[in-house]
Protein backbone atom coordinates (compact mmCIF):
# COMPACT_ATOMS: atom_id res chain seq x y z
CA UNK A 1 0.00 0.00 0.00
CA UNK A 2 1.65 3.39 -0.98
CA UNK A 3 0.14 6.11 0.49
CA UNK A 4 1.17 9.99 -0.77
CA UNK A 5 1.00 12.48 2.03
CA UNK A 6 0.91 16.12 2.53
CA UNK A 7 0.35 18.52 5.89
CA UNK A 8 0.60 22.18 5.26
CA UNK A 9 -1.95 22.80 8.76
CA UNK A 10 0.71 25.22 9.81
CA UNK A 11 4.06 27.12 9.11
CA UNK A 12 5.44 23.68 8.21
CA UNK A 13 4.75 21.85 4.40
CA UNK A 14 5.92 18.54 4.60
CA UNK A 15 4.95 15.58 1.71
CA UNK A 16 6.30 12.28 1.81
CA UNK A 17 5.98 8.91 0.24
CA UNK A 18 5.33 5.80 2.24
CA UNK A 19 4.92 2.15 1.50
CA UNK A 20 3.74 -0.13 4.16
CA UNK A 21 5.79 0.21 6.89
CA UNK A 22 8.54 2.42 5.09
CA UNK A 23 9.12 5.77 4.45
CA UNK A 24 10.41 5.95 0.43
CA UNK A 25 10.76 9.74 1.39
CA UNK A 26 9.75 13.05 3.31
CA UNK A 27 10.63 16.55 2.17
CA UNK A 28 9.87 18.72 5.39
CA UNK A 29 10.41 22.70 5.55
CA UNK A 30 9.49 25.25 8.21
CA UNK A 31 10.63 28.69 6.58
CA UNK A 32 8.81 31.48 5.39
CA UNK A 33 7.76 30.75 2.04
CA UNK A 34 4.00 30.46 1.40
CA UNK A 35 2.91 26.76 1.14
CA UNK A 36 1.42 27.63 -2.45
CA UNK A 37 5.11 28.29 -3.47
CA UNK A 38 6.93 25.44 -1.46
CA UNK A 39 4.27 21.88 -1.32
CA UNK A 40 4.11 21.02 -4.66
CA UNK A 41 7.94 22.24 -6.10
CA UNK A 42 8.86 19.52 -2.69
CA UNK A 43 6.57 16.70 -4.20
CA UNK A 44 8.04 17.11 -7.22
CA UNK A 45 11.48 16.99 -5.75
CA UNK A 46 10.40 13.76 -4.16
CA UNK A 47 8.91 12.46 -7.13
CA UNK A 48 11.65 13.18 -9.06
CA UNK A 49 14.45 11.64 -6.51
CA UNK A 50 12.37 8.49 -6.21
CA UNK A 51 11.50 8.15 -10.15
CA UNK A 52 7.71 7.46 -8.75
CA UNK A 53 4.94 7.05 -10.88
CA UNK A 54 2.16 9.02 -9.27
CA UNK A 55 0.19 5.84 -10.81
CA UNK A 56 1.46 3.42 -8.32
CA UNK A 57 -0.18 5.82 -5.47
CA UNK A 58 -3.32 3.79 -3.61
CA UNK A 59 -4.34 7.17 -1.20
CA UNK A 60 -3.47 10.20 -0.41
CA UNK A 61 -3.55 11.24 3.00
CA UNK A 62 -3.70 15.16 4.39
CA UNK A 63 -3.37 16.65 7.56
CA UNK A 64 -7.36 17.86 7.25
CA UNK A 65 -7.35 20.23 9.79
CA UNK A 66 -8.03 22.27 11.94
CA UNK A 67 -5.07 24.65 11.36
CA UNK A 68 -4.20 28.18 9.23
CA UNK A 69 -6.90 28.58 6.68
CA UNK A 70 -5.06 29.08 3.87
CA UNK A 71 -2.70 26.38 4.56
CA UNK A 72 -5.37 24.10 4.73
CA UNK A 73 -7.15 24.99 1.89
CA UNK A 74 -3.76 24.35 -0.14
CA UNK A 75 -3.20 21.34 1.37
CA UNK A 76 -6.53 20.15 0.53
CA UNK A 77 -7.12 21.70 -2.84
CA UNK A 78 -4.07 19.88 -3.25
CA UNK A 79 -5.37 16.66 -2.22
CA UNK A 80 -8.08 16.51 -4.10
CA UNK A 81 -6.58 17.36 -7.25
CA UNK A 82 -4.23 14.42 -7.09
CA UNK A 83 -7.29 12.10 -5.86
CA UNK A 84 -9.03 13.03 -8.44
CA UNK A 85 -6.47 12.82 -11.61
CA UNK A 86 -6.00 9.29 -9.86
CA UNK A 87 -8.91 8.14 -9.75
CA UNK A 88 -7.46 7.13 -5.61
CA UNK A 89 -9.55 8.24 -2.36
CA UNK A 90 -8.10 11.01 -0.03
CA UNK A 91 -7.70 9.85 3.45
CA UNK A 92 -8.56 12.93 5.64
CA UNK A 93 -5.91 12.52 8.89
CA UNK A 94 -7.04 15.13 12.05
CA UNK A 95 -4.09 17.96 12.63
CA UNK A 96 -3.48 17.67 15.67
CA UNK A 97 -3.68 13.55 16.06
CA UNK A 98 -1.07 13.17 13.27
CA UNK A 99 1.38 15.91 15.74
CA UNK A 100 0.36 13.69 18.27
CA UNK A 101 1.95 10.56 15.96
CA UNK A 102 5.63 12.09 16.04
CA UNK A 103 5.41 10.56 20.01
CA UNK A 104 4.68 7.20 18.90
CA UNK A 105 4.89 4.79 21.91
CA UNK A 106 5.02 7.40 24.32
CA UNK A 107 5.07 6.34 28.05
CA UNK A 108 2.79 9.72 29.04
CA UNK A 109 -0.04 12.02 27.85
CA UNK A 110 0.59 13.83 24.78
CA UNK A 111 -0.39 17.13 24.09
CA UNK A 112 0.14 18.59 20.67
CA UNK A 113 -0.24 22.94 20.66
CA UNK A 114 -0.84 24.85 17.71
CA UNK A 115 -0.93 28.45 17.87
CA UNK A 116 -4.40 29.35 16.56
CA UNK A 117 -4.24 33.10 17.16
CA UNK A 118 -6.75 34.71 19.12
CA UNK A 119 -5.36 33.63 22.38
CA UNK A 120 -6.42 29.91 21.68
CA UNK A 121 -4.83 26.72 20.54
CA UNK A 122 -5.50 23.88 18.44
CA UNK A 123 -4.78 21.03 21.01
CA UNK A 124 -5.93 17.53 22.00
CA UNK A 125 -5.06 14.46 24.17
CA UNK A 126 -3.68 11.59 23.81
CA UNK A 127 -1.99 8.22 25.16
CA UNK A 128 -0.26 5.48 23.25
CA UNK A 129 -1.48 2.16 24.43
CA UNK A 130 -0.17 -1.29 23.43
CA UNK A 131 -2.61 -4.21 21.70
CA UNK A 132 -3.08 -7.26 24.14
CA UNK A 133 -1.03 -8.99 21.49
CA UNK A 134 2.74 -10.07 22.94
CA UNK A 135 4.44 -8.73 19.73
CA UNK A 136 0.81 -6.03 19.05
CA UNK A 137 1.71 -2.14 18.31
CA UNK A 138 0.90 0.64 19.87
CA UNK A 139 -2.93 2.51 19.31
CA UNK A 140 -3.16 5.72 20.12
CA UNK A 141 -5.69 6.55 22.50
CA UNK A 142 -7.82 10.27 21.69
CA UNK A 143 -8.23 11.21 25.09
CA UNK A 144 -9.39 14.46 24.31
CA UNK A 145 -10.46 14.98 20.41
CA UNK A 146 -8.83 17.67 18.77
CA UNK A 147 -10.34 21.07 19.48
CA UNK A 148 -9.79 24.96 19.68
CA UNK A 149 -9.38 26.38 23.07
CA UNK A 150 -7.32 28.51 25.32
CA UNK A 151 -4.37 27.58 26.94
CA UNK A 152 -5.71 27.47 30.40
CA UNK A 153 -8.75 24.86 29.72
CA UNK A 154 -6.28 22.27 28.39
CA UNK A 155 -3.95 22.50 31.04
CA UNK A 156 -6.75 22.08 33.33
CA UNK A 157 -8.05 18.79 31.54
CA UNK A 158 -4.15 17.66 32.21
CA UNK A 159 -4.40 18.68 35.61
CA UNK A 160 -7.90 16.67 36.11
CA UNK A 161 -6.00 12.99 34.95
CA UNK A 162 -4.26 13.23 38.67
CA UNK A 163 -0.70 14.09 40.29
CA UNK A 164 1.31 11.21 38.99
CA UNK A 165 0.48 12.04 35.18
CA UNK A 166 3.47 13.05 33.01
CA UNK A 167 3.01 14.95 30.18
CA UNK A 168 4.70 16.07 27.13
CA UNK A 169 3.89 18.96 25.22
CA UNK A 170 5.00 19.41 21.12
CA UNK A 171 3.87 21.89 18.63
CA UNK A 172 4.57 26.01 17.20
CA UNK A 173 2.41 27.10 20.16
CA UNK A 174 5.13 25.67 22.65
CA UNK A 175 7.12 29.10 21.75
CA UNK A 176 4.35 31.29 23.04
CA UNK A 177 3.04 29.32 25.93
CA UNK A 178 5.51 27.80 27.59
CA UNK A 179 5.71 30.31 30.57
CA UNK A 180 2.22 29.93 30.39
CA UNK A 181 2.08 26.53 30.70
CA UNK A 182 4.90 26.45 33.64
CA UNK A 183 2.77 28.59 35.57
CA UNK A 184 -0.76 26.86 35.26
CA UNK A 185 0.41 22.78 35.22
CA UNK A 186 -0.05 20.83 38.12
CA UNK A 187 2.30 17.54 37.23
CA UNK A 188 5.46 16.77 35.67
CA UNK A 189 5.78 17.61 31.81
CA UNK A 190 8.46 18.56 29.22
CA UNK A 191 8.53 19.71 25.76
CA UNK A 192 9.41 17.62 22.76
CA UNK A 193 12.97 18.14 20.69
CA UNK A 194 13.81 19.30 17.17
CA UNK A 195 13.01 16.04 15.76
CA UNK A 196 9.50 15.56 16.60
CA UNK A 197 7.56 18.78 17.67
CA UNK A 198 6.26 19.88 14.15
CA UNK A 199 3.86 18.75 11.32
CA UNK A 200 5.79 15.51 9.70
CA UNK A 201 4.11 13.97 6.63
CA UNK A 202 4.99 10.65 7.33
CA UNK A 203 3.07 11.35 10.46
CA UNK A 204 0.24 11.94 8.00
CA UNK A 205 1.23 8.53 6.39
CA UNK A 206 1.18 6.16 8.85
CA UNK A 207 -1.66 7.42 10.88
CA UNK A 208 -3.30 7.63 7.27
CA UNK A 209 -2.79 3.94 6.60
CA UNK A 210 -4.72 3.13 10.24
CA UNK A 211 -7.19 4.99 9.24
CA UNK A 212 -7.64 3.44 5.64
CA UNK A 213 -7.57 0.25 6.96
CA UNK A 214 -10.72 1.39 9.51
CA UNK A 215 -12.31 2.79 6.02
CA UNK A 216 -12.17 6.16 7.07
CA UNK A 217 -11.58 7.57 3.00
CA UNK A 218 -13.62 10.17 1.08
CA UNK A 219 -13.38 10.61 -2.14
CA UNK A 220 -11.39 13.75 -3.89
CA UNK A 221 -15.21 14.92 -4.62
CA UNK A 222 -16.53 14.74 -1.00
CA UNK A 223 -13.26 15.49 1.22
CA UNK A 224 -13.36 18.99 2.48
CA UNK A 225 -11.15 19.88 5.36
CA UNK A 226 -12.41 20.80 8.68
CA UNK A 227 -11.72 23.85 10.42
CA UNK A 228 -12.87 23.55 13.67
CA UNK A 229 -14.01 27.42 13.72
CA UNK A 230 -15.27 30.04 11.90
CA UNK A 231 -13.24 32.00 9.38
CA UNK A 232 -13.03 35.60 10.34
CA UNK A 233 -14.96 36.88 7.52
CA UNK A 234 -17.54 34.33 8.63
CA UNK A 235 -17.13 35.34 12.12
CA UNK A 236 -17.49 39.20 10.76
CA UNK A 237 -20.84 38.62 9.07
CA UNK A 238 -22.23 36.94 11.79
CA UNK A 239 -21.33 40.09 14.16
CA UNK A 240 -23.08 41.89 11.93
CA UNK A 241 -26.51 39.66 12.12
CA UNK A 242 -26.29 39.20 7.90
CA UNK B 1 22.70 27.36 17.22
CA UNK B 2 22.51 26.21 13.98
CA UNK B 3 23.23 22.61 13.01
CA UNK B 4 23.77 20.83 9.58
CA UNK B 5 22.70 17.37 9.66
CA UNK B 6 23.53 13.97 7.56
CA UNK B 7 23.26 10.58 8.00
CA UNK B 8 24.03 8.38 4.88
CA UNK B 9 24.90 5.19 7.32
CA UNK B 10 22.36 2.77 6.05
CA UNK B 11 19.99 2.73 3.20
CA UNK B 12 18.58 5.55 4.40
CA UNK B 13 20.31 9.39 2.98
CA UNK B 14 18.89 11.86 5.27
CA UNK B 15 20.13 15.79 5.95
CA UNK B 16 18.74 18.11 8.31
CA UNK B 17 18.77 22.00 9.17
CA UNK B 18 18.08 22.22 12.95
CA UNK B 19 18.40 25.53 14.93
CA UNK B 20 17.79 25.33 18.46
CA UNK B 21 14.51 23.46 18.74
CA UNK B 22 12.95 23.68 15.58
CA UNK B 23 13.80 21.55 12.39
CA UNK B 24 13.72 24.42 9.55
CA UNK B 25 14.02 21.63 7.07
CA UNK B 26 14.50 18.23 6.58
CA UNK B 27 15.02 16.01 3.34
CA UNK B 28 15.24 11.70 3.57
CA UNK B 29 15.07 9.56 1.02
CA UNK B 30 14.92 5.83 0.96
CA UNK B 31 15.61 4.59 -2.34
CA UNK B 32 18.38 2.62 -4.23
CA UNK B 33 20.29 5.41 -5.40
CA UNK B 34 23.51 5.51 -3.92
CA UNK B 35 24.35 8.14 -1.46
CA UNK B 36 27.07 9.58 -3.77
CA UNK B 37 24.39 10.29 -6.21
CA UNK B 38 21.66 11.67 -3.44
CA UNK B 39 23.56 13.34 -0.18
CA UNK B 40 25.22 16.61 -1.94
CA UNK B 41 21.82 17.28 -4.22
CA UNK B 42 19.56 16.98 -1.50
CA UNK B 43 21.70 19.44 1.01
CA UNK B 44 21.84 21.73 -2.12
CA UNK B 45 18.02 21.59 -2.36
CA UNK B 46 17.40 22.59 1.44
CA UNK B 47 19.51 25.23 1.16
CA UNK B 48 17.85 27.10 -1.59
CA UNK B 49 14.76 26.24 -0.15
CA UNK B 50 15.33 28.03 2.51
CA UNK B 51 17.90 30.08 1.34
CA UNK B 52 20.49 28.86 3.86
CA UNK B 53 23.78 30.74 4.02
CA UNK B 54 25.93 28.13 5.11
CA UNK B 55 28.35 30.28 7.17
CA UNK B 56 25.31 30.99 9.57
CA UNK B 57 26.07 26.92 10.77
CA UNK B 58 27.76 26.48 13.39
CA UNK B 59 28.44 22.86 13.53
CA UNK B 60 28.23 20.17 10.98
CA UNK B 61 26.71 16.82 13.17
CA UNK B 62 26.95 13.03 11.21
CA UNK B 63 26.24 9.69 11.85
CA UNK B 64 29.51 8.66 12.73
CA UNK B 65 29.07 4.65 12.58
CA UNK B 66 28.42 2.12 12.67
CA UNK B 67 26.56 1.09 9.67
CA UNK B 68 27.43 0.73 5.54
CA UNK B 69 31.32 1.04 4.52
CA UNK B 70 30.74 3.18 1.90
CA UNK B 71 27.63 4.80 3.68
CA UNK B 72 29.77 6.39 6.32
CA UNK B 73 32.41 6.93 4.07
CA UNK B 74 30.10 9.56 2.10
CA UNK B 75 28.53 10.85 5.36
CA UNK B 76 31.85 11.68 6.91
CA UNK B 77 33.74 13.02 3.80
CA UNK B 78 31.01 15.72 3.48
CA UNK B 79 30.53 16.53 7.15
CA UNK B 80 34.71 16.75 6.76
CA UNK B 81 34.66 19.21 3.70
CA UNK B 82 31.85 21.38 5.05
CA UNK B 83 33.35 21.40 8.62
CA UNK B 84 36.85 22.30 7.03
CA UNK B 85 35.07 24.81 4.23
CA UNK B 86 33.17 26.93 7.04
CA UNK B 87 35.59 26.65 10.05
CA UNK B 88 33.29 24.56 12.21
CA UNK B 89 33.27 21.70 14.58
CA UNK B 90 31.99 18.22 13.28
CA UNK B 91 29.74 16.59 15.63
CA UNK B 92 29.96 13.14 15.45
CA UNK B 93 27.10 10.93 16.57
CA UNK B 94 26.89 7.34 17.42
CA UNK B 95 24.66 5.98 14.38
CA UNK B 96 22.73 3.51 16.69
CA UNK B 97 21.79 6.01 19.21
CA UNK B 98 20.63 8.62 16.57
CA UNK B 99 18.28 5.82 15.48
CA UNK B 100 17.23 5.01 19.25
CA UNK B 101 16.32 8.87 19.23
CA UNK B 102 13.30 8.69 16.54
CA UNK B 103 11.27 7.11 19.93
CA UNK B 104 12.38 10.26 22.36
CA UNK B 105 10.04 9.82 25.45
CA UNK B 106 9.62 6.15 24.68
CA UNK B 107 8.59 4.46 27.86
CA UNK B 108 9.77 1.05 27.29
CA UNK B 109 13.01 -0.16 26.36
CA UNK B 110 14.21 0.72 22.49
CA UNK B 111 16.48 -1.35 20.78
CA UNK B 112 17.44 -0.57 16.90
CA UNK B 113 18.86 -2.91 14.64
CA UNK B 114 20.89 -2.58 11.74
CA UNK B 115 20.84 -5.01 9.16
CA UNK B 116 25.16 -5.29 9.59
CA UNK B 117 25.65 -8.70 6.82
CA UNK B 118 27.29 -11.91 7.80
CA UNK B 119 24.10 -12.62 10.29
CA UNK B 120 25.34 -9.52 12.00
CA UNK B 121 23.69 -6.60 13.44
CA UNK B 122 24.08 -3.30 14.35
CA UNK B 123 22.28 -2.34 17.86
CA UNK B 124 22.33 -1.12 21.29
CA UNK B 125 19.93 -0.54 23.94
CA UNK B 126 18.31 2.37 25.40
CA UNK B 127 15.76 4.11 27.78
CA UNK B 128 14.15 7.46 27.92
CA UNK B 129 14.64 8.97 31.89
CA UNK B 130 13.26 12.52 32.75
CA UNK B 131 15.51 14.60 34.32
CA UNK B 132 14.02 15.29 38.07
CA UNK B 133 13.08 18.89 37.87
CA UNK B 134 8.71 19.49 36.99
CA UNK B 135 9.60 20.72 33.65
CA UNK B 136 12.85 18.83 32.79
CA UNK B 137 13.03 16.64 29.62
CA UNK B 138 14.22 13.22 28.69
CA UNK B 139 17.72 12.04 28.70
CA UNK B 140 18.35 9.11 26.89
CA UNK B 141 20.08 6.43 29.24
CA UNK B 142 22.77 3.56 27.10
CA UNK B 143 21.77 0.59 28.36
CA UNK B 144 24.11 -1.42 25.90
CA UNK B 145 25.99 0.71 24.09
CA UNK B 146 26.04 0.47 20.21
CA UNK B 147 27.73 -3.17 19.00
CA UNK B 148 27.88 -5.09 16.13
CA UNK B 149 26.47 -8.97 17.52
CA UNK B 150 24.30 -11.68 15.79
CA UNK B 151 20.14 -10.95 16.97
CA UNK B 152 20.24 -13.79 19.24
CA UNK B 153 23.00 -11.96 21.53
CA UNK B 154 20.48 -8.75 22.18
CA UNK B 155 17.63 -10.87 22.40
CA UNK B 156 19.26 -12.32 25.19
CA UNK B 157 20.03 -8.86 26.73
CA UNK B 158 16.24 -7.98 26.56
CA UNK B 159 15.16 -11.19 28.32
CA UNK B 160 17.70 -10.69 30.86
CA UNK B 161 16.16 -7.40 31.73
CA UNK B 162 12.96 -9.27 33.23
CA UNK B 163 9.71 -10.36 32.76
CA UNK B 164 8.01 -7.11 32.79
CA UNK B 165 9.97 -5.58 30.47
CA UNK B 166 8.23 -3.95 26.83
CA UNK B 167 10.74 -3.45 23.79
CA UNK B 168 9.88 -1.01 20.47
CA UNK B 169 12.11 -2.42 17.79
CA UNK B 170 13.21 -0.10 14.91
CA UNK B 171 15.75 -0.09 11.86
CA UNK B 172 16.32 -1.81 8.64
CA UNK B 173 17.06 -4.98 10.54
CA UNK B 174 13.47 -5.64 11.26
CA UNK B 175 12.25 -6.58 7.78
CA UNK B 176 14.83 -9.29 8.16
CA UNK B 177 14.69 -10.51 11.35
CA UNK B 178 11.12 -10.17 12.42
CA UNK B 179 10.66 -13.70 12.84
CA UNK B 180 13.65 -14.60 14.41
CA UNK B 181 12.84 -11.99 17.09
CA UNK B 182 9.55 -13.21 17.57
CA UNK B 183 11.07 -16.79 18.37
CA UNK B 184 13.08 -15.53 20.76
CA UNK B 185 11.79 -13.15 22.62
CA UNK B 186 10.13 -13.60 26.17
CA UNK B 187 8.86 -10.07 27.00
CA UNK B 188 6.39 -7.89 25.08
CA UNK B 189 8.04 -6.08 22.27
CA UNK B 190 6.52 -4.20 19.28
CA UNK B 191 8.27 -2.59 16.14
CA UNK B 192 8.22 1.07 15.43
CA UNK B 193 5.94 2.43 12.55
CA UNK B 194 7.09 4.11 9.21
CA UNK B 195 7.19 7.43 10.60
CA UNK B 196 9.75 6.80 13.19
CA UNK B 197 11.74 3.56 11.97
CA UNK B 198 14.99 4.59 10.27
CA UNK B 199 17.67 7.25 10.25
CA UNK B 200 16.38 10.87 10.30
CA UNK B 201 19.07 13.75 9.95
CA UNK B 202 16.66 15.93 12.71
CA UNK B 203 17.46 12.75 14.99
CA UNK B 204 21.06 13.39 14.67
CA UNK B 205 20.81 16.91 14.81
CA UNK B 206 18.97 16.98 18.04
CA UNK B 207 21.07 14.32 19.33
CA UNK B 208 23.80 16.39 18.29
CA UNK B 209 22.70 19.27 20.47
CA UNK B 210 23.06 17.82 23.43
CA UNK B 211 26.45 16.14 22.48
CA UNK B 212 28.02 19.87 21.43
CA UNK B 213 26.68 21.07 24.61
CA UNK B 214 28.91 18.08 26.80
CA UNK B 215 31.85 19.10 24.28
CA UNK B 216 32.11 16.18 22.04
CA UNK B 217 32.99 17.74 18.91
CA UNK B 218 36.09 17.26 16.43
CA UNK B 219 37.88 19.33 14.11
CA UNK B 220 37.42 18.24 10.51
CA UNK B 221 40.82 16.84 10.56
CA UNK B 222 40.21 14.88 13.01
CA UNK B 223 36.68 12.87 12.17
CA UNK B 224 36.43 9.82 11.44
CA UNK B 225 33.61 7.32 11.40
CA UNK B 226 33.82 4.67 13.55
CA UNK B 227 32.99 1.43 11.53
CA UNK B 228 32.77 -1.10 14.93
CA UNK B 229 34.53 -4.03 12.75
CA UNK B 230 37.13 -4.59 10.91
CA UNK B 231 36.21 -3.89 6.74
CA UNK B 232 35.79 -7.47 4.31
CA UNK B 233 39.64 -6.34 3.14
CA UNK B 234 40.83 -5.97 6.13
CA UNK B 235 39.60 -9.42 7.30
CA UNK B 236 40.56 -10.99 4.16
CA UNK B 237 44.38 -10.05 4.66
CA UNK B 238 44.33 -11.07 8.17
CA UNK B 239 43.30 -14.20 7.46
CA UNK B 240 45.96 -14.35 5.11
CA UNK B 241 48.28 -14.05 8.13
CA UNK B 242 49.38 -10.55 6.61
Amino acid sequence: MKILALDSSGLVASAAIVEDDVTIAEYTVNYKKTHSQTLLPMLDELKRMTELDLHTIDAVAVAAGPGSFTGLRIGSATAKGLGFALDVPIIPVPTVDALAYNLYGSGHLVCPIMDARRDQVYTGLYAFRKGTDPGAGYDMAVIEKQCVVDIAQIVAKINECGTDTEVLFLGDGVSIYRDRIAELIRVRYSFAPACCNRQRAACVAALGLLLYQKGIIETAAEHAPEYLRLSQAERERAAKGE
